[in-house]
């Protein structure tokens, strides 16, 4: 991954010129001038400030080459991928950055590791992919005699699988593609494809607590997951794949979503079933949001629900489809068409299925047959086919916004069915208030993409004119107002982003004191001298 | 409940005289002389013990007549309903009860009561509809001033219900039936019915993470459980109904199967569904156990499994049909049709169906073209409606068997498909090793009842030959022989009845050393001075 933004030179897709005209008008003003990132050598750092005890103890532990300390390595394990990250990113200030990274090739070498840093004092900031949206890799040493980076993507073993019971165990750092090619040899897959899937660790999807694209029929990482191999100060904590046990409180459920905060993700035991031998994603038309959230919901308490559902609001999807307006004649004869239906100023809708060939297609006429009982109008495979083209894209396209100074930023919340529009208006309400008085009135979108027979999650995506001096407490108001209108709203503060550094704030309100405390007591026993991934998760 | 055995006078239905022979000649010889339980009055208690501070610490706390000392009350609230327990009642010896029984009217009465027993050091062992078979409401005051069970049943409301978002809010002590009942009322249905259901509390489910006989379908209670409130020393800790959430840990999960050690469950929310306007319950064929097994896994991994999917083995299908046999016409008819199809000798399957009419149709000829692919023979509804008549019965059978001096106890465990058959002989054996050594050979009989897409549950009843002198020693061999196996063989050592008292030795062998040290950290901060259900599912 490049160091200053997302995946690999080559993919960018820049926007075309009616594009840029149209979000000069939208928000209200030009954007600054297009600006690249810093050359590599140009980006600053604090001065690597590892003790030589502790260095000598890590360089014990990893042997010859397993400690970097180069600038290189310092810098690509000095953030995430969230908005702060990459304009600290590009701009090569305020960034913080490990005093070493640490590759260990060996669940052995990750536990020597601990111990060293245990007895150094040395805090360790467990990374997978490093594409973290909440500052969950964000190097914090404060009140340790120095910090690293523990890169796992050396622990990419398959380890075992069990194709009866349909079971595979990994190693932590093993990436999305790598792991789907593994499975699909064996004619298996897991199906869980985060947007940041090409460069996302298993260890991690479970550190965070992921969802996947089509979540919704494969199920969460934390539905998918039947045991994990913690390694952590204090020891090993190994949860055993029964398909069900009455034998006390779930402590995988401690340990998914524990964000580096107890330990570390050593293996992970998953559900995997057959590759699906048939995808089918297709496009709708609902004449309004609330529509279609009705229709999603009718589908999924009836059992009925795709793999993959997602629901554009209004907001998104004109601008998606001016975004990608070409002019085109077939373009025109599809907008005349939803208007002749009174579908027009309405939203997109995304259904996948993936599955046996029958399968899929039995599904799809139960499915099509609510969605229509719903008001929705057949689009067809088209947008269907676009959607999976650039089911991966979003992330590109954010740097080729920055580099137009733009403030783009997504976030995330799920609630009750019956709560779900009073969110919607009030997450988007409070990010247009904040970022209007500070003078960079935003466009704010948002889809429905996870769906639960008692809730929805919601995606907001928004984008404003960066504010040239103060990008950071610019995007800091914006992400304060939006978490503050959650919590008041009664959405969850992360349907599948984690909690990590930026909705620490916010943690309390969700779980209480005493459930902060709880975590604190998990902790204290697992890691006794503080030094996982400090500063994560846990308020301060 | 009658105080001695299960459920409500009137409701026994003594064996047949065949049947009686018919045991005699499995268990190889006469179990003991008839006995009933000896009158109420001459069960032999400890005295009470509570400290006169304690006592008026509790009345102030509850109010008149909240605090009851008889005999009766001290009686009904000795033990659960396991066969040791039994055993104790029966006999009137060897019992331990509490000192007084508290009953709540309100949460804040039971926060009350918690304060007052903090204060005063005295033990509380929570108490729902009491049919814990694994001691898991044992009034075990070791080391306090006193014990008293919490008794819930008054805490019983209908809090809440958002029929659009599927959720409803029940206060912990509410019995199954009631709740049935209010969901009833508004058409709605929480489909959870283990064996226990007539006489258990909603609260007792979660504490227990007990399953159903329809779990298959509906989902344990751990998937239908949205929130919880836990009223503990330290204070409530509540969990909201959000869908799903990446915001840290799943601490709900630390709730669940809690079994009183952490605190109270004072009120639960759960997913609900349209009450079924149609059922089917159908009963099928297989030559031998294995091609059950693999029919229903094949089955469950497709996702095409009924809401109720039960196989018994050989010995248990031989066992029921002999005890049941009445020599019919009829049923001469159907073993000559079973035994030209090369199924003399096999396994009965049921299968059940619920929810709308289509649906059922739909689902039940998708799972029977599985079924008849997997080699099963369809037997039409009449086994599945006899299942359905004597779904709950089985307790009550119990206490006939018992009067006649044998032995009947059951256990549980789960593994996945590809051990299923390795830890149901490994069970098998041991139990029947264990109890011929004792010069008690037993009939052990198993079922697979919940399944999963990883694997299976299997519920084992064995019957022997009571040692009219030990009956207690008897027992713990058989008990301890098959915990053994089931924790070598790979299996959890509960699928759903809880650790309680009776699992304790074999929970680190399931959840390692740092795991126990886990639950007593959460313990230590929800419960500091430890009156929450001593003796219960940590290791002492």
């Amino acid at each position: 991954m490049r160091w200053w933004g997302w995946g690999e030179d080559g993919h960018d897709a820049p926007l075309p010129d009616a594009a840029v005209a149209l979000l000069r008008e939208e928000l209200g003003g030009e954007p600054g001038t297009p600006r690249g990132p810093v050359a590599l050598e140009e980006v600053r750092l604090p001065g690597p400030a590892l003790p030589a005890a502790a260095r000598a103890a890590l360089v014990s532990a990893l042997g010859e080459g397993g400690l970097r300390e180069d600038h290189a390595a310092r810098v690509e394990h000095a953030a995430g991928r969230g908005y702060p990250d990459l304009v600290r990113l590009r701009s090569g200030e305020g960034l913080s950055a490990p005093d070493a990274v640490a590759v260990p090739s060996s669940p052995d070498q990750v536990q020597a590791v601990l111990e060293a840093c245990v007895r150094e004092r040395v805090a360790v900031v467990p990374f997978g992919g490093g594409t973290s949206v909440v500052g969950g890799v964000e190097p914090l040493g404060e009140g340790f005699a120095g910090v690293v980076s523990l890169d796992l993507r050396s622990l990419n073993r398959l380890v075992d699988v069990d194709p009866v019971s349909r079971l595979a165990t990994f190693e932590g750092g093993m990436l999305g593609p790598r792991l789907e090619a593994e499975l699909g040899a064996q004619g298996l897959t897991l199906g869980h494809f985060p947007q940041s899937f090409e460069f996302s660790t298993v260890g991690g999807w479970v550190a965070t607590r992921s969802a996947g694209q089509a979540s919704t029929g494969y199920g969460r990482i934390d539905e998918l997951v039947e045991g994990v191999r913690l390694i952590a100060p204090a020891g090993v904590l190994a949860t055993r794949p029964f398909p069900a046990s009455a034998a006390g409180p779930d402590l995988e459920e401690l340990v998914v979503g524990s964000e580096g905060v107890l330990g570390v993700i050593g293996e992970v035991t998953l559900r995997v079933r057959p590759a699906p031998e048939s995808r089918r994603y297709e496009g709708w038309s609902f004449r309004t949001f609330a529509e279609g959230a009705d229709a999603f919901r009718v589908m999924e308490q009836a059992g009925a629900a795709p793999d993959i559902a997602r629901l554009s609001d209004e907001e998104e999807t004109r601008m998606s489809m001016a975004l990608a307006s070409s002019g085109s004649r077939m373009e025109r004869l599809g907008k005349a068409y939803l208007r002749a239906r009174g579908h027009e100023g309405g939203c997109i809708a995304i259904l996948g299925f993936e599955g046996g060939a029958d399968d899929v297609e039995r599904r799809r006429v139960r499915a099509g047959a609510l969605m229509r009982a719903g008001g929705a109008l057949a689009l067809g495979t088209r947008p269907g086919a676009s959607w999976s083209r650039g089911r991966y894209h979003g992330p590109y396209l954010r740097d080729d916004l920055m580099g137009r100074g733009v403030m783009v930023e997504t976030l995330e919340t799920a609630t009750v069915w019956s709560n779900l529009h009073a969110l919607h208006d009030a997450v988007g309400e409070a990010l247009r208030r904040s970022l209007s008085e500070r003078g960079t009135p935003p466009v704010v979108l948002c889809h429905v993409s996870h769906l639960y027979p008692s809730g929805a999650s919601l995606y907001f995506t928004f984008l404003a004119r960066q504010d040239a001096d103060e990008p950071l407490a610019q995007w800091r108001a914006a992400k304060a107002a939006a978490s503050d209108a959650i919590v008041a709203g009664g959405g969850t503060i992360t349907h599948h982003h984690a909690i990590g550094r930026d909705h620490r704030p916010w943690l309390e309100a969700e779980v209480g004191q005493l459930g902060v405390e709880l975590l604190r007591a998990a902790k204290e026993r697992l890691d006794p001298t503080g030094v996982m991934n400090p500063g994560k998760l846990l308020p301060g």
